[in-house]
């Protein structure tokens, strides 16, 4: 018998409108290693935004009970061609419980449990999960399980990537943020040097509290110097970058060289020869990247994504960090929110302008059944 | 006793003020390693240029014979802080005859032997060389041997990088350069596949006269659908550019993600899984690099320099390197240059102006004692 329950869908048109509705559909029953989850929590993460509002005009948008419909600016538009017309699922992450298993021990094994889960469409009642990829959480409840996938395992993962790069030191230009604050008590864990830029005094604070030893405030006089001096002190020439667009990656190149420039003994007019390393994990500014001449040829730029870190880091490392997260759940990889809301809540304009501003500290979590 | 010669040297000031001189100078005698070669040509490379002329108004300089004066932009001028007051030689390579050497064997063995060398000065009458970077020019000419390294190597080292990535495709964004050619047939000799983008029909047609198989015009109607074409024939998800400023990587990555876009069965917001990658190996255009947000997080962009790369490619790659460059010297490496001018006379209004504007087929050969 088909489980029936209420699921968000958003989908984009050719002509630039998006529309995003929760409709009642039937879930299958799972089978093989998948499990059915009954979700009770999902956190809106920043990746999930770019599917869920994108750049649309969320102003002017036209809000009805559980759906609202949106214009997406032409050039955002144009360059989302692949989505036209497709039907999508949202929301990465969630938690909730086992209702039902198909025929493999793994998922049989999860029936009862509570679990967070990765679903890609968490932002349903229910959801089909790969048991693979289900934590059970033991006592925790769903809301302290709810984010324990993307932002934990992505800061541990910056933290494995510096080591597999030979790094123990890294830069993040955005320290305040939820994951930023995970990264910072990793780092303290352990011993890795962490220089974390924030854009407010209250953040820096924030930061101090947890034991960051080197935060710089953008909006200050003098910034510049300091996250030289903040480099220069922790060897960080290696750095995670969520903005993306604009001069995030830029500041932070430009003064890895100024402090490599420095302890140079002789001009190069090729820069010096300090390998400087930044990833763009997000994209919190949907402008172009923007990278100035100005730090010669030893630099090197990614993008960077949890799944393909995760299918190139192997099982032994990817099981150690998931009984990381497990053992760490309400500390370590705390994560807190805003406010609650259920699917139906969470397509209101009130809601959708409050967490598309992506403030610090104001993350929302939807909980599907309340 | 020691040998006196002319030799350019360039200064800029902190008030911006650029001035590239010729002076006699007296050479060092060589000691150890080095050897001292008499010069007998050098080409003004791109390379070159940003040390001699960067972004100076060289319309506006003053010109006195053996001498030049001009104004750096204030832009440019701050972003080269390091170099302020500090006289520079100028001209990374070129060729001419041993001298005298020091008391090393490998500098001894050198005497009286025609070498292509890389001293950073060979804008000179006179350079002290390492002996290890010399190569012995047999019966070649210094004109034929003057551009044995530069270019030659850069686009051998294009070839190897890509093969120790595992791949067997390359795009080169200014197809049509000296060292595009060298690359059109290196990578023809080796079955590697390339594509060549140039800007004018002229460059399409001496590029397929070589040998080239995926030329793209990106002047025409089109470009861009004949640019994914020829990365869905090649498999070039691997390129170099020289250009650096402006959209040139950009639209390389747009074009590489809309061909791996088309082979995808599902739509995923993050972009494809496949893996692109761009290096910026030189920066003909000084404006920033702006990468849009439209190929999503698979891709990695560095800049290339030859240095680093001969550092780490290890002495037997590089000998063999060498070898090929030395038994292929007036064919695949051939280099061809406009005009010929002695040290005075590359410091003319007129010559500036010319080779400054760094058009296709046009290099300048500096002949020292002509």
């Amino acid at each position: 018998m088909a489980t029936t329950g209420k699921q968000l869908f958003t989908t984009l048109e050719a002509d630039g409108t998006l529309t995003v509705a929760i409709e009642d559909v039937s879930f299958p029953d799972p089978t093989g290693n998948q499990v059915l989850v009954k979700m009770e929590a999902a956190p809106i993460n920043p990746s999930d935004l770019a599917i869920l509002v994108g750049g649309a005009d969320m102003e002017n948008a036209t809000y009805s009970p559980g759906k609202f419909v949106a214009k997406m600016p032409e050039a955002v538009n144009a360059g989302s061609k692949s989505r036209h017309g497709i039907k999508l699922p949202a929301g990465n992450e969630g938690a909730g419980t086992v209702v039902a298993a198909g025929d493999s021990d793994a998922a049989k094994a999860l029936v009862g449990q509570r679990v967070s889960c990765l679903p890609g469409h968490a932002f349903s009642q229910y959801c089909i999960a790969d048991a693979a990829m289900c934590l059970p959480l033991g006592d925790h409840t769903s809301e302290e399980g709810a984010s324990g996938f993307v932002n934990p395992m992505t800061a541990l993962g910056f933290v494995e990537n510096a080591r597999m790069d030979g790094q123990d030191a890294i830069l993040h230009t955005v320290g305040a943020s939820n994951l930023g604050q995970m990264l910072t008590r990793i780092c303290k864990e352990d011993g890795i040097g962490l220089v974390n830029i924030v854009r407010k005094a209250e953040q820096a604070d924030l930061l101090a509290k947890i034991g960051s030893t080197h935060v710089v405030n953008s909006s200050e006089d003098g910034f510049m110097d300091q996250l030289c001096s903040a480099i220069d002190d922790t060897g960080a020439f290696y750095g995670f970058d969520p903005v993306g667009g604009g001069q995030s990656v830029d500041t932070a190149f430009k003064a890895m060289e100024k402090v490599a420039v420095r302890q140079m003994t002789e001009y190069s007019r090729y820069g010096s020869n300090q390998a400087k390393r930044m990833f763009i994990y997000g994209r919190l500014d949907t402008s172009p990247t923007v990278l100035s001449p100005s730090y010669g040829f030893g630099w090197t730029l990614s993008g960077w994504l949890l799944f393909p870190f995760i299918q190139s880091a192997g099982q032994e490392t990817v099981s150690r960090m998931r009984k990381r997260v497990l053992d760490n759940l309400t500390t370590t990889f705390a994560s807190n929110y805003k406010k609650h809301v259920n699917l139906d809540e969470m397509l209101t304009k009130e809601a959708v302008t409050d967490y598309r501003a992506m403030k610090t500290g104001e993350k929302y979590l939807v909980t599907p059944w309340s």
